[in-house]
């Protein structure tokens, strides 16, 4: 749906490829690193997204004639315009897998590449992995919240422009059932999946005539929209007749959707309803300014709904709308390299690196990640990155890398994984997380670390740039 | 840069169509409202955004062959797809000009199309509308809160995906200056900006050589950043020993650039360091985590900062993510049509409407807009939309129409206003605002009010859809 060309930057990607390239450092190998560094929504876990599409817009990111036209027009000199004309992507990038759990500080990704083309592709690394992962993340905590019950993406109307798209793939990533965008449900093979709006209904002079009217043409199975006129005294009623009637040619009712008033009021009654009428098998949909704190509330208290169409905090991630995700030097020109903010939480990592996941022996997520040198393979303890004297025993437990080898040379060197594959194994990695890094309110801090190696290298570059 | 073909949608404007399709309902000349409820980030009006983009994309919004298939895999009719495969846009469009300053619950936009028709566009009208207007909103705030000094959008990496290219251009409606965004920049002829990141300084050995470098590129103005290892230590006077060699060569360092820390302390401090250098003429850029209130902040303390990039909460519209515009079924099968919420506030306005902005004797913005039937011209009183006590006398007033026909026939029919017209009349539109309306802590409410007879009849429909 997207042509992505490689304008889509930051020109000071631009500008500094064009430094690097009079200078004669363009082809130096640089080590970038993708991590976050808070969880959003107050959460206890992240869950990693976009991947796939990021793998799969940089086998083809390469520079347009519109492109080079423009940065003509910019001021870009002939002869770096002709390197970007013939620019691909050859690097070499090392992953966690799409879908599992991930936690502040630790890469999640790794670039390793000529500086130059690591520099052009970052913003589009970081548009793409930063917004997947904050709605996966977001319909995560909704699957949480809805147990068993089914979970539809309604947001397009109400997500940012095109980024509607991607929420729709994030959110089956994190747990959802189907969606209602039919461009991304073609492109991403997802169950697509609607009702009816109110404009349908009112453009007839009778509810009852509408309801008929679209029962017919969808004799497998349809849902109404009872809340048009009022819901108890007029959509039920019309919705039970119109459900008679399809019995009488053999056909089901598929359900009811409730859009406003208090859905846990209105759905008991609806059931009551449908239940004296012998209609126990029409399920009941509820939709309109949901979230997952919502969809918690209202099964608790008992509101017998089936199916929970979700809209505006899903496909934006409200109320955190982004995850502060950053793509930072840890190596080139043969060195390992470091940034010393003035703020110590913005001191980036050196050098290559691997993560460790620390699991427990049942191989439950033991609420550990070390983060080491990526020639390092089993480690005794790890270190806080801020507080020196906090560290964690670990040299009993099993140790699981995380980062693997998924492009090298620019192209993709692990099969393609649908969207449903990812889906199953995010849920089997969430399995894996303690519950009590999952609870809403003030979750258990999963704890992330540095190998003594690491963390001594680190140190000893501060030191030096303090000198 | 993105193939919005008309499966950019929700399915259920589909299932809704085809139900149309079979049941002799698909001509039925239908008028849907855009409009929204509520005004975002507590403030005292938005910036309506997006109209041109909506406009273009209707032109050309058609079904391809890969929609039909999938829709066909989906299940909808052989008949029903051979209308979609002719499917085009044909229908009228009212609207405010983009760029006006807009309020709640008066239609912003009015379709007039055969039902069908307006039925399968909604989705992307809303989705386009609805986040231009947030964003443009948001980045007006911004305007307000910087005065006359220069604000960049630094987003893209940060945007909800392809959502930020929209936000590029929005945030110029908001009177932006520049965006960092180069695909943006190309196709809407946006000035692009940008400086130099961390890894490019640190992929040097040394900060000095790293701005020597950087500066022989551009030798027509170049922005250092001095935020990498020690601002005042080490960055700014790198900066500064930089503009000295330029200098030698007849040329000038046009900015640096704080990215951490206390801007305000920061920023004073650099100037003062600058100053006394004789380097008056290198201007101070800010950038981390901004918003409007943070801009305002730095400004009531006399930050010296000329230059703000901006991220985040621009192109996301954080703190809320989303405007709640939604498409209203006005009128149908020559008829004005209504719905009846359990929610007062959602009941819907029937008929062809326009809407008149009550004006003060010196052109200025009286703070009323009017919602009346298409057919009135003028009135002398307007009554609140829900409680029938509140009303406002106006009849002396000078009223300006605001819907005007900018399509017809799914025609463009009026010209293409560029991007920078769009922002000019923003900003006169702004002007004509009195500030108690532009005020970030409980602004004025500007009123908007039914005409008489409006109110009557939606009076008279709610009453018979009572009976």
């Amino acid at each position: 749906m997207f042509n992505f060309t490689a304008s889509y930057t930051d020109l000071y990607q631009l500008t500094m490829a064009q430094a690097y390239f009079f200078h004669g450092q363009k082809d130096n190998i640089a080590v970038f690193d993708y991590f976050f560094r808070k969880l959003p929504f107050d959460g206890g876990y992240a869950v990693f997204a976009g991947l796939e599409d990021v793998l799969e817009i940089l086998q083809d990111f390469r520079f347009d004639k519109r492109d080079l036209e423009f940065l003509r027009e910019k001021g870009f000199q002939p002869e770096f315009l002709k390197f970007l004309e013939h620019f691909r992507f050859t690097g070499t990038i090392y992953s966690s897998q799409e879908g599992d759990v991930v936690f502040p500080v630790r890469p999640i990704l790794q670039v390793e590449a000529k500086i130059i083309e690591a520099q052009i592709v970052e913003t589009m690394i970081l548009n793409i992995l930063n917004f997947q992962t904050l709605i996966a993340t977001k319909a995560s905590r909704m699957r949480l919240a809805a147990g068993q019950n089914t979970l539809i993406d309604f947001g397009l109307r109400r997500a940012q422009g095109p980024g509607g798209y991607y929420a729709s793939r994030a959110c089956m990533i994190g747990g959802f059932n189907a969606t209602s965008n039919v461009a991304a449900g073609r492109d991403y093979n997802i169950p697509v999946s609607g009702t009816m709006a109110h404009s349908y209904i009112e453009s007839f002079d009778d509810e009852l005539e509408a309801f008929s009217h679209f029962a017919e043409g969808q004799p497998d199975g349809c849902v109404l929209l009872v809340d048009t006129y009022d819901t108890l005294n007029s959509g039920l009623p019309n919705a039970i007749l119109t459900a008679k009637m399809m019995e009488k040619k053999g056909h089901r009712l598929l359900g009811i959707r409730l859009d406003s008033g208090d859905l846990a009021y209105l759905s008991k009654k609806c059931r009551e309803m449908l239940d004296q009428s012998g209609l126990d098998y029409v399920r009941i949909a509820a939709s309109n300014q949901l979230d997952e704190h919502i969809i918690k509330s209202l099964l608790e208290q008992q509101a017998p709904i089936d199916v929970f169409g979700v809209g505006t905090s899903l496909v934006t991630g409200a109320p955190d709308a982004a995850l502060d995700g950053v793509y930072k030097l840890a190596f080139s020109g043969g060195k390992p390299r470091i940034k010393i903010s003035e703020n110590v939480k913005k001191i980036t990592l050196p050098h290559r690196k691997q993560v460790f996941r620390v699991l427990d022996n049942d191989g439950r997520f033991a609420g550990a990640d070390v983060i080491a040198l990526d020639t390092e393979t089993d480690m005794d303890i790890m270190y806080h990155p801020l507080y020196p004297d906090k560290s964690l025993a670990i040299g009993c437990k099993i140790k699981e890398p995380l980062l693997h080898k998924i492009m090298e040379g620019g192209k993709k060197s692990v099969p393609q994984s649908s969207l449903a594959d990812i889906a199953r194994y995010s849920a089997e990695r969430l399995r894996l997380l303690p519950d009590e890094f999952k609870r809403f309110n003030y979750p258990h801090v999963y704890k992330v670390g540095l190998s003594e190696k690491l963390r001594n290298e680190r140190d000893r570059l501060m030191a030096e740039y303090k000198d």
